[in-house]
Parts: C-alpha cells; structure tokens; sequence
C-alpha cells in the first residue's frame, strides 16, 4: 500500500467537530473529487427542512463528520489499544486508511430526495456506493487505486460488510457507529433541537477493540444508554415528523406522477427534464446517475408549473410552496375504514391515486442478536473489570423497554383542505363526513 | 387596519432563536406564499458554504430570524416604552404589524448567488423586493392587502427608508439593525465560528424608542461596541474569506462565458438554459425573476459540462468540484504587476479573460452621520441617565478605531496551477515567473 | 393584599435562564434579606463537587432559578388561559406573587451539607423553611408582611402543599415543578454533563392550567418524556456517583466523631466549635439554624485537625484533602458477608465505627397516584386534542419502563488502603482477604 | 528525572475543557495533596459573585483548567514541532513535566479574597507560590522531588520567569497564555455572559516555538487579535463591575476595623479570631498561610456580627448579607471634591475612615516590548510565511488602538443611603447635598 501523508494537516471548520482534520494526501484527493462535491448539492434529511427550517444541511458534511469520528476513533485505539502481535484482538493501525476512505465514502451513492427518489425509480443507494467506488470511470476510483490496485474493492468491501475485520466494519456500520453517531449530533444542531445531544467524547473514551469488533468499557454504560435513548427520540421527534413526511407523500405523488405522464407520452412537446429522462427509461449509467441533485429535481418541478397537466402542476406547486398533505393515524382495528376516506377525497374532487397515501415509519430502536435474521444486528457489549461481557439491554431498563420493539406510526394522508374550514362549499357534505371519522389526530 | 390574531400562537423551531412566534394572520399567510417559500431554495451565504462546510443555510431561515427579532423588539418596547400621547417619542404599538412585515420580507428579492448574479445581468434586489411586493399579482401583494389597499406600498416604504416613522425604519435597517443582528448570529452559527456571538438579549433590553428613532441605554453600551466588533470580525473571518471569493470569481466568469457565448449565438442547437433565457435578453419579468433559485443555476452548470464550449465547460466543472481560483493580495504600488502577470497566465495557456480577475472586499464597520454623504449613515446613540445621547464611538476607543475607516482587501485571482509544484511541464518557465512575483501571499 | 411593582424591572444575569427578571419590589427585598443571601454560602450539591469540579454552585443561585422559571410559568399562563370567572379552571393571575414567593423561598431552610448534617443532628430543613417564613424575628417575615398579616402562611402553605390552588403548589412541588426543573438544567451545566439538558422552553410552552392542577399539551409528550429520562440519569450518573458518597461518608464519620467526643467531654480544653455547640446540645434556636454555612463546618475541621484524637484528626484531614472512602456493591444475596469484611478492616487497625459504613442511594424516577401510599405522588397528565386527560405512563414504553420501580444501589465503604496495593505491610494478609471479596466491582 | 506515567490516563470532567487528561503520577499526587485541595475552597473571582451570582467557581477548578491548556500545547507542539537539534528553536518535550507542573501550581499560594486580603494583611501570593513549592515542610515539595532533588525550584523558576527556557515561560506567563485563556473562558462560561468566549481550538493551533519563546502562524491573526479583545471586555465588563468593587470596598473596611480593634486590644475577651491571629500579630508561618480559605474568613465575620463594636458589627453584616457600598466616577478635575463629599459621609453619621473609599481599577489591555519598563512584557509576535515576525499591533487596527493604554476608572464609594430617596431624615440635607454633586454617575 502507497499511503502518503499530507506535508501538512488541514483542517475543515465544522460546527460539530469543530474542526476535521485531514492528514492522509488520499483523502483530501477523495473530498476534491466531483463525485465527492456532488453530496453538497443533496440535503441530509430531504423533507425535514420543510418542518425544521435549519436543517439545510447536506450529506456532504454528514460524510467529513462520520470520517472525523472514525478518524478520532482510530487515534483512541492506536494510542491505547496498540496491538502487539496478530492475534491480540488489538488494534492494528494499518487498518485506519481503509476504515477513513470507507467512513468518508459511505453515503456516496445518496440520490436526492433519497427514499422517496429510490422508491418511485427502483434504485438503491448502497449499490450504487459500491458502484461509483468500484467503477474506472469515477474520480473517486482513481483516486483509491493511489493506494493500491485492490484498495477500491477493499473500502467497498468495507460498506458492504463483507471485510474480514470486525472492527473496521463496526467503526462504520452497528447499532453504535460513526455514522449513527455523526447524524444523530448533526441533525441535532441543525434543527436546533436537544434530543441528539448525547456525549460522544465519552462514548469516545470508553469504545475499545476486541477479537469479535468493538466493545464499551463498563464505566461508560450510561453514555452509551444515552445514546440509545437520544436515538430514539429523533426517530420519535424529528425523523418520523408528520408534516415532513406529508411533503414527502406530495414529493412521492409528483414524481409518480410525471413517470405516468411520460411513459404515456404526455409529456412530448413540453421541455423535457433531460437529466430524468434515464430514470423514465430505465437506463441509467453512473453519469447519468450522479448527474443529479436536488437542485436538478427543483428545476424540474419549477418547470412542470407551466406543463398543462392539473395534476402535475398542482403537485409541483405543492411541493415548492411547501403545501404538506394533512394526515390522521391509524391502526389495525381502523384500518379498514381507509379505501371509505378515500373515496371521500375523491367525492371531494381529488384523484385519490395522487392525492390519498399511507405512509409508514418504523425503527427498530435497538436489537440484540437475533441467529434467524436476515438482517443480523451486533448487538452493543458492555466489557467489564475482568473482560467479560455483558450485552447492554441485560443491565439497561431503559434499553431493555427498547429493545426488538418496533416503534413508529401509520398515517393516511390526503389534502389539508378536506379537514380545513370551510363556509359554503359544494364539497362540504363530503368535508364533513371525513371529519366525523378524525378525533385526537386518530381515524376513529 | 384589518390585523387579525391567529387563534393560537403557532411556532416554527430555529436554532438561534430557539422558537420563532407567529402571531398575526398576515405573517403565517406571507410565510405560506410561493415568493416567500422560493428564499429556501436561496443560500443565504452564496459561496461560502465551500469555504465553511456548514453555511449551508437559506434565505428563508434569515428572514424568519429578522422577523423574530423584530416582534421581540416591538414586545419590549410596548411593554417598556408604551407611547401616551402621540408626541412623546415612545412606542406606538400600531406600528407593530408594519414593522413585522417589512421585517419578514426585506430580502424576498434576492436571486441566486446575489452580488455575482446581479452584477452580471444587471438586476438590483432591492428594487425587486419593492416590485414583489407591489405588485398585484404576486400572492405576497395579495396577502397584505389583506390589512389594507395601501399596506403593500407602507410595507415597501419602511424597505425604502421613506416611511415616516424612524422607529420602525431603523429597527429593520440601521447600523445595528435586526437585519444584521440575525444575520451575524446565525452566520457564526452555521459557519461553527465564534466571531459573530454578541448578546442579543442585552442588546434588546437596553434599546429603547426616542423622538428620532432608536438608542441605547448607557448600560448596554459595552454590549453594543461588542456587537459592532463582531460585526468587523464577521467581515474579516468570513464574508471576505479569500477561498470563498475564489469560487465567487469562478462562478462570475462562468455565467459571463455563459452570457458570452449566447450573445453570439454559440449556444444554438445546445439544450437551452431556457429560465435564463429572458436575463441573456434584458426583459425579465416578475415570474421570470421568482422562478430563478440557486439549484436552477447549478442545473444548468450541469448540463453546460456537455457543452462543447471548453472554457464554459470548464469553468462549470469548477464551480461543481470546488476548484477555486487562487489568489494573491495587492495594494496601490503593486497593482501596476497585474497586467503583467495576466500575461503569463495567458502564456500558460488560459484565456485571461476568463481565468484571471480582481476581487476587492471593503466594508465600513461603522461610521458617523456624514451630511455630505449620499448614504447617510444613521449613528448609533447612547442615552445618558439625564436623557442626553452620546455618539458611541466617542465613548468606545475600540469603536473609535473602526469608525469611518473602509476595511478590507485587494486580490488578483488566477488558476492554481500557476503555483503549485510541477514536475516537467512546458509552461514551466512561466509558472516560475510567476511565482517570483508572490511572497508572503501578496504580490511584490 | 399590597403588591408593589419596581418602577423598572431589575435583572440578575445567570448561566442558566440569561436573566433572571424582578419585577415585585417585594421579591427584591427577600433575596435582599441576610436569610436568604445565606444561601449563597451553602453548595448545591454539597459532596459532588468532590466528583465534578465545576459543581460549586450555591442554593442561592438555584433558589433564583426557581423563581424565574415560576415566573415564566406564570406568563405563560397568564398571556394564554387567563381565567374569565372563578370555575373555569383557568389560571387567575392574583395567585403570581404567593407563586413567587413560594418559588424563591423553597429552599430557604437548608443548612449546610444538608442531608448529612440533618442526619446526624436531626434537623429537617422543611420544617426549619416554614419556620423562618412564619417566625416574626427573621427579615424574611418582615418582607413578606409588608404584602399582607397573613401572607407569610400563605406562602408556607404552599411550601407546606397545604395552599387551596393545585395550580400553585404542583408549580412548586409535583413529579415536574420548576424546582425540579431548574436543578436538573443547572446542575448539568456546571458539572459539564449533558444528561440533565431537557428542552425547558418546550416544556413551558405545554404546560397548562386546568381545574386539579397542571398538565401537558399532547404535542408536548416527548418533551415531558425527554425530562422524566433526564432526570433519571442524572441521579445514576451525577447525583449518586459513588466517589461523591465515599466524601459524603467520610463526613458524616466525621461529624458524628465529632459529636460522641463532646458527648462524652473529650472536647473540653480545646477550642470549641461555638457555632455547633447548640447542635450538639440538641438546642438550636433560628438564630443558630441560621448561622451555620458550609465554611463554617469547614472552619471547624480546619481547627479539628489540630485536636489531639486520631480519629477526629484523620477524618477531618481527610473530608478537607480530598480523601474518600472506598465503595464496592452489595445485594441482598451478599449483604451477610458485610460485618465480615468490617471485621477486615478492624483488623487492619481502622476503628470500624468510623471506617466503614453502608450508603444506600435510591430514587422513584417517576411514579403514578397511589391511593394507599403515605406520600402521594402528582402524576403527569397528557392532555388530549378533546380535553381528555392520559396519564404519561400510558403512551410512553420509555417512562413505564421507569414507572414505580426505584433505583439505586447499595454500597460498603471502606478505606481505600484495604484495596490498594501495598508491597509488603503488616496488614498484608487482611488487605488479600478483604480483596478476596470483591469482583467486578461487586461483593462476592 | 523520573516522571512516571499512571498505568491507565485519568480524566476530571470540566465543563470548560470537557475533560481535563492527566497522564503522569506526580500530576496525579500533586492534585491529591492538601496544599493544593485546599484551592477548592477560595473562589477564583472573590467578590464577582456578589454581582454575577453563577461565578461560584474556585482557583481549583481554574488551576486544573490552565494545566489542561498546557497539557494541549505540549501536545501540539510535540506532534507539529519537534526539535531534532538542541538549538532548532523547536519543541523539546523533556520540557513537558516541568510546564505542566508550573501551569498546575502557578496560583497555590492565592490567599482568600486575594487582593484585599493582601492589601490589608501586607502578604503577597507570588512569594507564597514558591515558598510552598520549595518548602521542605508541604505535601507538594515532597512529590515534586519524587522527579528530582531540584525539580521543586525548577518549577518555581518558571513561574518565577527565570527558567531557561522562554517557551516553557511563556505558556505559563505571558499576554497570551493558559493562565489568561482559562481564566477568561472559565469566567465567561461561569458568569454566563459571552465576552470571554474565543477560539481556543484555533489559537492552539497557530502557536508556534521558536527560538524566542512562541509566536503564531499569520492565518491566526484574526483569532489571537479576538482573544486580546475578549481579555480587553471581560476586563471591562466583569472584573472591574462597580458593584462587585462596592462589596471589595466593604470588605476591605470590615478587616481594617478587625485588625484595627486588635491592635487596639478591643479584641479580649471575645472569642477569638485564632486563625487570623497570626496575621494580625505580623507572623505567619507556611501552616498558618495554608490554613485560611473563604469559608474562614465568612465564619469570623459570622461570629463578629455578635460583637459589641458597632462599626465591626455593621460592616460584617453588610458583607454576610450584600449590602455593597454605591459609588460615582471621578476624574483628574472632579478628585478635589472627595473631601467635601467624604465631610458629608460623615455628617450624615458615618466614620468616614470605614464608610468613603476611592476604588482605582486599571489594566492594560496589550502591550509592546518596552525595554524601559520595569515589568517587560513579551508581547505577541505573529509569523509570517516565510518566518519572519510581526508585532501584532502593526498588522491589528484594534489591538493597535489598545495598545499601551491604560483602561479603567476611578471610583469614589460611600453608603448608599447617601443617595436613596429618604422622607424625613435628620440627615435629610447632607443627604441632597451629596446627590448634588452626582450626574450621570459622575462626580460634578
């Protein structure tokens, strides 16, 4: 391996780490790459800024934050970690240059508007990180192959989980990680709320490497409890947000329905979204792909306020005007009563296909080690005096009340003005009527 | 006057100011117009997010934080400084919805990346601000009519400084106004820099209404100097930050290229930057002015990298992967250098058109009312015990330093690789001639 | 009832609140009295400063942070739910002053060190407030009868949770009252944790009078949820720190030394401890009560290690030099191994009475009502879109799992030479005994 | 030397520094002494708290604070600067052991109430420092010779500026060292105003070593020109607040009347003051200096509130209970109006030898090397790129305008009910009398 270092550090000004200091000539090479600079065109959290207006922030500083921690990681365990022979369960720092490129590169192939993006064009973020990392053509590859020829698939193997190391792989994928823990800080301070504010020099100080991956010194159990709860509580509090996840439902509406316009050549004659036009035909290279942002998918609808479509140009006007989908939760006992609210809306004089949606958040707040498992989970170890572990939720109440329980709610969406005053409109029988099935924000 | 309360109170979540209350119908229905929603799509730093990673914030969010100041402002004044009879010079708390409006919307005619834009199409965000909301066809102009036929023109007036009463004019524009109060808080706190941290709450409790507008108790005094310091050192750190001017003058010469190249007509047969279009042909109209954001720009950056053009091409490729021009200070016996230089620039391959320029930054800190000026400064004045004011900067040495001196500097920009280290090259020789004429960062 | 206002508000600054603002001159002149700036000379936190350094705040500043909070309350209430007649259950704004009053004087009768101290000289710093409030001799009496005769037992009452208005007293004192709420966020910030850091301004905002009290808008659940959490963990990690205990032993070893060689006439001789004097002849009158600050037990260690018995000399040098016990574990399944390591330990030539001590710390996180409980708990009422009223427990899986359960754990100190190391010592064998014992931080 | 390190890196948590890491046992052991606990017990500010309630922090926090900062300039300096030759002018780290020892006890022999008490009792903290340091009789001089026989003077040389090396110097003592960095930001965080808040992060980063002593990197002008106005406000704002300096005054009388009646005999048979004793006598011994703090001072003034002289009496309960004297400025023309208004002080009933005062504070802000001056300051030298030094003043038109200025005012006290309203006092004329002489809070 070829791995220079920079004849001086630099440093990057951030408002959660303070500074993030660069000391490897592969990593800055990697931040000035344009795949790289594309993230600062794409919003960490989509449609939260709608509900939170400071939270503008872009996935480009998520990526240098998760890169500082696994860098400040790294320098815990060769400082007090070392390891001394190949077997000790220690920490070998030749392991730090892949864990920082795979820490800083993680979220590479986010499109924008990520989920609701992924959903309507049947992408994937994760395949297209290992792609963008693996392909020739990228910037980033070159950059990588500075290392060594097989260094872009050894910082893929990283994100894809498959690299023989536990604890590179666990620095940037787990249920406490430097991912988790740079957005959790992050979203915290952009939206100006508290509940992210857990106490990472202290998770920092007592994380520690072991032969199966990385463990936490008994004396930090708290901090790390913490840091379960304040997960938790964003889930609860911002990430699940009804009103962001109603500009989401009018985003998802849009998108859906432009694709049906143009796959039934609504839309010739009309300028063409040319940079969309990939994902209509399904044929997208890593050009055309990272070509987008959200800048791009903004144009676009600032256009369709002109095409003829209703449909499209109210959508569209909906989401830049920031227009949320109202919405009222529902459960397994009300959900039948669904398709009767629909039908309401349409009664109203609303297309129900683009104007009623269900939309679901779930979290799985924390998990232990579950062997049936698609998706196995490693779970957090509290390490104590003698060495011997103990899984968090045996010692945490609260992490126990936690655990394996899926948390989250289930909305039906639809237009604010269905539930709004009205004096004296020909809908108002059907405004009424879906009136009478709401109480305490509850189908009922 | 038509002003109605909302019901409840409702609140929008900011970092700064920890909750921003809406009280008053007009402004949750200004906040709710398509005009005013469009500023979320505006950085509110331009380039400087790529020098300071997290300035990633909008327009939006200052305008919510000037309006927040100011209802905080109105709030002490009526509650310290109640008017009795119409010539005490106190608080007249009709003039509060007035205030809160001019407040909200003083910036909703910025474009795109504000000064490099307008310089270049000629375009004056003030004046676009007056038209916004004057115009009838704009839901802002709508909105405020609301209160009365002629709110949207005592809106603009207090924008326009001619509104009668100095109170209110001063409170949104003045040197120490809520304009720059929020703006130097919000600025230090999404750039993670210290600089712009004054004490807004101390502030706000020693200002106080008199006949001739604003001043400031004798005890605040120390508050207010401060805030005038940050203030200076929030232009010096941040707003002329070289790097962030680098890609200011990247982005100046790329639309110039842009602009160039449609003036002669060698963007034919190209897909066209159509929502551009009208600012190439000096006719832009209301609709064409609001439909423009930042990420229009950048798509149209994006789709230029196809172009054939080499210089727009590149130039595009600049601004979106961050290659910022590098630059070297100059004064008034070292400017004769710069045709000289540009020369080798020229010789090292680059069109010195595009890829050299000169970028000054000056600010006046602070400043005394100046008769002879034609932008009279309005001064600020502190109150005595006894009622008598005092100019601030005879009182504050610091402040006295500042006052009436311009601050800032000259810069020549060119491309990097005229100085970083190259092995064998063939524009060696002018790349050292060149360097030979930098030393210590300034041009000698 | 006289209540005068200051004819200009007064301000306090404070870390916590930013100002803390006086408007009734009778507030001012309580915490102008020699009673209440007593409090300015007793910890907070007594022994944990021992633990976290920044905590040396005084009961004077949270007394003040209590006050203010109440203050802010009160204007929520008022600006919001004023009441329009008697039976609304909406807040009447008469009731403000004996709120605040009762807010400011809470803790007006803590004396130094203050659950140690009452422990050993039986004392009760409850009973001692209601007594300087309504006794004729202190200044604090004086000041609050310039309201009204009756005034002073009005405030007691409220203190005493005897007051008519819920409102009132649950402001003081229930499961999430200001008192609560001003300590967690002020003990947060001068030790430096995070753990107390809940989201006062929110939780304010939700907060609302109704006929049996106080409760919490439904949108404000997480918020409420978030401070229950954080006052969990404030008691596991700051309030409860075992190495605060091992001072806090250490000094109450040392006041009751203190008290058996009076006790028994070994004082006599010496120079005596005047101040303390009537404690240990159980005949304390106010103005004794009131004499004794945290530099006065000091004082007296001070002088006390220059006593001729050992015991009194050791424990003195100790609490004064930073000395603290050392603790390890127990459960009911290992609570008969203590008298054996006691025994240990006397052996090792320490006097057992002095030199060991069990410290049990537990704590209700929260609890709901309970009809047959001797202290009834208030609990925390969730109020719904309709009216309706859900107890917190209920709709929250992260509270539940803390509700009625206590928490805490249960300790044996001992001199730290028993578990250190020691290259041969006389006491070698008992020292290897008594360690023996100990795993993990546990007693085995 | 022998400098041991601890087997495991120990942490205090420290809400300014988070965590403060000590590494080496005799740090460790010199923390655990008596001498130096017994900072706990003397407030960093004295006075200060009486105006800014949360400023209750002690020296002991302040000293671990200044080795914190230290502790990271080693460590910058060590990674960035490491000498390689004796005379490279770069960073020695045998140098380590003796800064951090200095930096931790470079304030161990500050008495209670510092300056006032030094004022009146004629001692001198600096002399004290190193006589506890080289004293064969303290806990410190035993663990500092653990290092070596002459450790002990070593570490009293730095803080005594005769220590060979000027780098090690000017960390502990200079305009620019971790003495003030901590101090100002402890003191700003405590106080909870913002006036003290700068960038450590970045000043650490851009000192530098050289051979002279430490310089700063050019690009970190702007930070080190913030921290000198910081310095230059929290001086203005905090340390030199006229009320704080009216309780200073109260408590200078207070112990000028103690001595006073001492010397007089008026003391006998009273109890006695023993631990001031040897102050008043003229003869104080290591152990007698060690054994005063805060707490003994307050507790004498406690039992003179029960002593006949009234003057004592009053003046005593005035300090327990914050009664502070008020004052007004005076200049060069109004100083000879002092006796006149000291006459009407004493008309009105006070002795005016213990109830007038002048109070003079002055500090100057920053200034240059003066080869002249007594007490040479190092004044601070910014590097430019190519290694030649700057004065800062040169290249700071702030600083520039502080620099070699003095900055301060001149205060006359007397009791403040020379100037409340009072309605019908015998006193009643000399009472106008005086407020005629005082404007806007000057002496006319």
């Amino acid at each position: 391996m070829n791995v220079q270092m920079l004849p001086r550090e630099k440093v990057f000004r951030d408002p959660i780490h303070n500074y993030i200091h660069v000391q490897h000539k592969v990593i800055l090479d990697l931040i000035n790459t344009k795949e790289f600079q594309r993230l600062r065109r794409i919003k960490q959290l989509g449609t939260s800024s709608f509900t939170f207006q400071g939270a503008e922030h872009s996935r480009f500083t998520h990526c240098m934050g998760v890169y500082e921690i696994t860098r400040q990681i790294c320098d815990n365990f060769q400082r007090n970690y070392p390891s001394k022979n190949s077997d000790d369960g220690l920490w070998n720092d030749d392991e730090r240059i892949v864990a920082l490129c795979a820490a800083l590169l993680h979220d590479l192939g986010h499109g924008p508007y990520s989920h609701t993006f992924e959903h309507i064009f049947n992408t994937d973020h994760e395949m297209w990180t290992q792609k963008i990392i693996t392909s020739p053509e990228t910037e980033i590859n070159q950059v990588l192959k500075q290392v060594s020829d097989d260094f872009p698939e050894k910082v893929a193997s990283v994100i894809d989980h498959t690299y023989p190391n536990p604890q590179v792989v666990q620095m940037i994928s787990s249920q406490i990680d430097a991912d988790r823990m740079d957005y959790l800080l992050r979203d915290a301070y952009f939206t100006g709320t508290k509940y992210g504010m857990f106490d990472l020099t202290r998770i920092l100080r007592v994380m520690r490497p072991y032969k199966k991956g990385i463990a936490f010194d008994n004396d930090g159990m708290h901090a790390v409890e913490d840091y379960v709860l304040c997960r938790f509580q964003m889930y609860q509090q911002i990430y699940f947000h009804p009103v962001s996840r109603g500009m989401e439902v009018v985003l998802t509406k849009l998108l859906q329905r432009a694709k049906d316009l143009y796959e039934h050549n609504q839309m010739n004659g009309f300028e063409m979204p040319s940079l969309l036009v990939p994902f209509f035909n399904k044929n997208v290279t890593i050009n055309d792909y990272l070509s987008l942002d959200d800048g791009i998918l903004n144009t676009y609808f600032t256009l369709w306020q002109n095409y003829p479509d209703e449909t499209l140009k109210d959508l569209a006007y909906r989401f830049l005007s920031r227009k949320p989908f109202k919405s009222a939760q529902y459960n397994h006992e009300t959900k039948h009563k669904l398709p009767e609210l629909s039908e309401l809306v349409e009664s109203a004089g609303f297309d129900k296909n683009y104007y009623t949606a269900i939309n679901t958040s779930f979290d799985l707040p924390y998990d232990i080690y579950n062997p049936r498992q698609n998706k196995r989970k490693t779970q957090i170890e509290i390490m104590q005096d003698d060495g011997s572990l103990i899984e968090l939720s045996t010692i945490s109440r609260l992490v126990n009340a936690l655990t394996g329980k899926i948390s989250g709610d289930e909305r039906f969406y639809f237009p604010k003005s269905m539930i709004v005053e009205h004096s004296n409109d020909i809908f108002s029988e059907y405004y009424q009527s879906f009136k009478d099935h709401i109480h305490n924000d509850m189908i009922v």
